[in-house]
């Protein structure tokens, strides 16, 4: 684990100031391009420069493990089995976050941080999914720790390993998707002790659960917050108590990008947990993060709300994996493009409001 | 002007059942894609085949036109010469839609319909730009008819003229744009007479008005509704009195994709304007309609309500232009692409929800 605040290098403000008075000279109404107006100054900002460019390779790793309290409480609409059948469709290009990374021109990696399979399972796809691995599944956090001291700090420092990686091969932006049934219940457990609302209020229907599954989730939370509300100042105790060897994994790779000067895409309400952790420990990483898509999951609202990020869309997905991230960068290259390429009413003849008076 | 219901034929029903069903398949949460699922349906039944495939070649029209109002009542933050100056700029590939457009491999032709300028501005440009021009800028609706009954046919007729071009030159989705200086203030009488919305509640800041404009143009909103009032049931009527030729030609160009069994992607304020007129003619026409943001004109969710239409994206936008729908192409991709390309639970050996119980 990094000491409690990693140094961190506050996004470029000369870009960012450039971008905002660009804005001011191209051929529109003051304010009219709406959001793409304050993205084009983050992304001025965490490129360094003005114009900034459209994201050119956009590294997605998807951050694999199973939770003990779906086997243990049944908080999913879907069996465990799914997680390592899921890591072998992200392998094998079938899952929604493939097809919109291929639609994104962005890489994708799936790590079994600590997926409940034999390591066999991989055989005939790639072994090498699993060589990082950290444990076999996690404790069931309503009852027991996720994990131990020492794993916790081994999968924070896999996931800035993994960040690093992806960044030494090229990426320009990075993406932690996530896959683990019954990862929304650390999450949710998260959010609730990092935001202060209770199991009730960030307590979701994830996969799509019914009521009685619901009840037993919301349950499962509420004892999760218990167990971890005297950990709820100390980032690392709150992820061995509540949360789970791969959401520290994403917490690692989430702190280094902005640690390396490189911007990240949040994705769903895992990844916005994950953030959230992360926020703690290094409160300026929140300058290189932008938000892709308002997850359906409440405790998602919750978690953004915090960290003061507006989402970039909101098309009621739920699913994770990086998608919500991935359809956010079409409209990231809106925001370069339109900033980079406008005329300006003096380059175009255009008459400004000031004119009018 | 066509019949009061022109033929219309229905998108494919099972085109969309077979995406419907296709969805229940995929390896993903039931109803986990969001807005994409419903999109992906609605794009098989337009496209008559499921699954439906990313549109390659999206076709905008922008249509140019003044408005008396702009310079007899000062409704806009900008003179209305601004609207020859923004034609020359689409012209020369400078303004927000051409950029845009170019991102989404789109097409993009402006078309003056109305400009209040000597078609010699074009001449150094593209003086076919005016070929077509039905008349010069138009009546200040607040006090007098925007145009002739001969004129509104013309315009009308223009526009489906276009859309057959269009589709002729090989368009698989409409785009109609706007410029125009002033022309929020029709568009906002045109949605208030049709949603029976008064003019305080249609009225908006355009291209950002301030206190004592915004003033005025309610009033000048609230006179062309008084105008106005006793044409609500006639379409052609109320295009004439309190509309304009531009939105006259849009409202043409909104009503042949559908007559034509092609797909429209719906814009701003002034697109949802014309289509409320098209609506009132052949109803049908909005099952071929997407509306691809929601304008912070206040008048252009009113009138997508009143349509039933749900916007794709909500990122804050008021330029018009074509922008509202061009930026909701690549989420159009994205429906399409999930539908088309994901693995199927059996295919991949994922375990559905069924398997759970």
């Amino acid at each position: 684990m990094p000491p409690i605040t990693p140094t961190i290098t506050p996004p470029s403000a000369s870009a960012r100031d450039a971008a905002t008075a660009r804005q001011l000279t191209l051929t529109k109404p003051t304010g009219a391009l709406g959001r793409l107006e304050d993205l084009s100054v983050w992304l001025a900002g965490v490129q360094g420069m003005c114009p900034p460019a459209p994201f050119e390779h956009p590294a997605v790793v998807i951050f694999a493990g199973d939770h003990g309290v779906a086997r243990t409480s049944g908080t999913s609409a879907y069996p465990p089995e799914v997680t390592a059948q899921m890591v072998a469709n992200f392998a094998t290009g079938g899952a929604a976050a493939n097809v919109l990374a291929r639609q994104a021109g962005a890489s994708i990696r799936v790590v079994d941080v600590s997926v409940d399979a034999d390591p066999a399972y991989l055989d005939r796809i790639d072994p090498a999914i699993a060589d990082r691995r950290i444990r076999r599944g996690c404790g069931s956090i309503d009852r027991e720790d996720a994990m131990r001291p020492d794993e916790v700090d081994a999968a924070f420092d896999l996931g800035r390993t993994l960040a690093a990686e992806a960044l030494s091969a090229g990426a320009d932006v990075l993406i932690a998707g996530d896959m683990g049934i019954g990862n929304t219940t650390p999450a949710s457990a998260l959010i609730g002790l990092l935001t202060g609302h209770p199991a009730s209020a960030v307590t979701g229907r994830g996969t799509g659960i019914d009521d009685p599954t619901l009840e037993r989730k919301t349950a499962t939370v509420a004892a999760a917050m218990r167990r971890g509300a005297d950990s709820a100042d100390d980032p690392r105790a709150l992820l061995r108590t509540v949360g789970s060897p791969d959401i520290a994994a994403m917490a690692g790779f989430l702190l280094e990008g902005p640690v390396l000067g490189r911007p990240v895409i949040l994705d769903g309400i895992v990844s916005c947990a994950a953030a959230l952790v992360v926020a703690r420990m290094a409160p300026g990483a929140r300058e290189w993060w932008v938000a892709g898509h308002r997850s359906t999951e409440r405790a998602a609202t919750l978690a953004l709300a915090e960290l003061g990020l507006s989402p970039v869309l909101d098309l009621e997905l739920r699913l994770g994996e990086g998608t919500d991230a991935l359809l956010a960068l079409p409209v990231l290259a809106s925001a370069a493009l339109t900033l980079a390429e406008m005329a300006t009413f003096d380059g175009a003849g255009v008459s400004n409001r000031d004119a009018s008076a």
